[in-house]
């Protein structure tokens, strides 16, 4: 029956990830029943991926059960949390063992990185889709905020930016001058949360978000929702060699400033809390790079490496969209 | 451009439902911030409702929107939780301002009724489906599992059974000595989750489920859980006056044994404790039946009316598939 065969696929996600102590009871009741830490906040996050609208049919089952946790653990790495639970509703055409098989894996090996216990969800037939859900701690006054921003502040991003629109461009067949390989290829398909950088950053930023839809849309929401603007130079934009090359060679920006799914955190600290931060990231292990300032005026200004500016709104997404 | 569209649609869900004080920061940044109160674990479940799956193209939105809250507030009820906090992930073909206000009428009615707020999720663009998340609070010792049940025990449930299923039928034309009304539709579209039963029974009962696939499974998964088997009384099933017509006119009792999505719950206390279980459920105005007794044989037992016995494994659903 087709029910209980869904059942049983999900005793097979059971035990998956670290067993932790704050789960009272897991996976195969009504509830699961959780703890927790006094005096921290509960940070949640929840992220939806379709099949022909977030990743193509055919995809590896292996790197989607990653990318559809590690885009969550992202969430709660722009929050400054520390990862602790998962849950996870699959929608699936039908059981494939094999498909299964690859899915939990590449779920499973993150989740262990970071320490998370899948502890719920629902498994059900239909078309494919993955809905994460996941929980992270974080003390209220260390919660990383898109609102924290302050005139003055210095803007920071992590990693290089533009990685994964240039994947999709090469498969899109819209740029043809560069083969792919895997470490580029690793950019769109498996996306390392930055969560140690969260935890540098949550007691040392004012505000935080992770680059999902490109640098100028998120950070354009930071400045939005602040109340502030800002000014960024593009020549400090960290890119990685491919995608420089993509930008000497078109002297398109597209890509770093409106390249989505790199997963990166883009950030504003007070100048006197930059050194501190440089010391952390490089703790962490991840490249870090300033960009620009937050400045009173609401316009997010983009200084082209050339000195002409292109002015952007808050919501600088949608000015880029109209060029 | 599509994704702004769908933006704008998590924009026109948030603000739904009770404003609470413990949500320190809601849907519009990387994570909700929530505060679970000292003491108390967090209850989680989430539940996916997909179309053609779980519920027919065209189903009224209200209906649907109330549904996917309603069978996830239903866990909680069963965990004998305290309802705070609600996720949504919905994907939709396309964005229909009217379906989109009567899917937030339904889901905002049921919410405000039980003080739940909407915290977040995500809305994509794909296939027609709804996962929810529901997060409630539950003191540990007063937590009910499907482990709990000791041999003994009385077997209560609330409401009655087999109305859901019996609309299904007539639906699909496989009965038709009886016309559907709109209190008997609502037994399958608008199930009303035992939220106030479950709180009266967290203090006072050993073991609860609620029954989403049916008694014969749901009790049996309380018994292959805590070990134990019993005895049900076919006679003391609660019945309405429409599935005992049914039951009485086809001698099936398929529909209360078998037939899912009542979301009454069912339970089971020692003996000493059921006056008092009967009296918080008159004070919840829910109606309340003691069907049987929890035993230390892991058989499970229905007691036909005329006197004979169908014997179950604790897994009594698929015996009864199989007959």
């Amino acid at each position: 029956m087709a029910s209980s065969e869904f059942e049983l696929i999900a005793t097979y996600f059971s035990g998956i990830g670290t067993a932790r102590k704050d789960v009272h009871l897991g996976i195969g009741d009504d509830c699961a029943l959780l703890q927790v830490p006094p005096g921290q906040l509960l940070a949640i996050s929840m992220d939806t991926l379709v099949e022909e609208v977030h990743f193509l049919a055919g995809t590896d089952p292996e790197l989607l059960g990653h990318k559809a946790l590690a885009v969550n653990l992202s969430d709660l790495a722009a929050t400054g949390a520390v990862p602790a639970w998962a849950t996870l509703a699959l929608t699936l055409p039908q059981s494939d063992p094999d498909w299964l098989a690859g899915f939990s894996r590449g779920f499973r090996r993150l989740a262990e990185r970071y320490g998370v216990q899948l502890v719920g969800g629902d498994t059900t037939r239909g078309p494919l889709s993955v809905t994460v859900q996941v929980h992270g701690f974080v003390e209220a006054d260390n919660a990383l905020r898109r609102d924290g921003a302050r005139p003055g502040d210095r803007i920071g991003v992590t990693g290089s930016l533009g990685g994964a629109a240039l994947v999709l461009k090469i498969r899109n067949k819209e740029y043809s001058a560069m083969r792919l390989n895997t470490d580029l290829s690793r950019r769109m398909d498996q996306p390392q949360p930055r969560v140690e950088a969260g935890l540098v950053l949550s007691t040392l930023a004012h505000a935080a978000i992770d680059i999902s839809d490109g640098l100028a849309a998120d950070l354009g929401h930071i400045c939005a929702q602040s109340g502030v603007g800002g000014r960024v130079a593009l020549a400090e934009l960290p890119l990685s060699d491919a995608v420089r090359g993509y930008v000497d060679a078109t002297g398109d920006w597209s890509l770093p400033l409106e390249g989505g799914d790199d997963y990166e955190l883009c950030f504003t600290a007070a100048p006197e809390r930059c050194e501190a931060i440089e010391v952390g990231m490089r703790q962490a292990g991840c490249r870090l790079s300033w960009i620009g300032v937050v400045e009173q005026s609401p316009e997010l200004r983009w200084i082209h490496p050339s000195g002409g500016a292109l002015v952007g709104s808050a919501g600088g997404y949608d000015h880029f969209q109209a060029r």
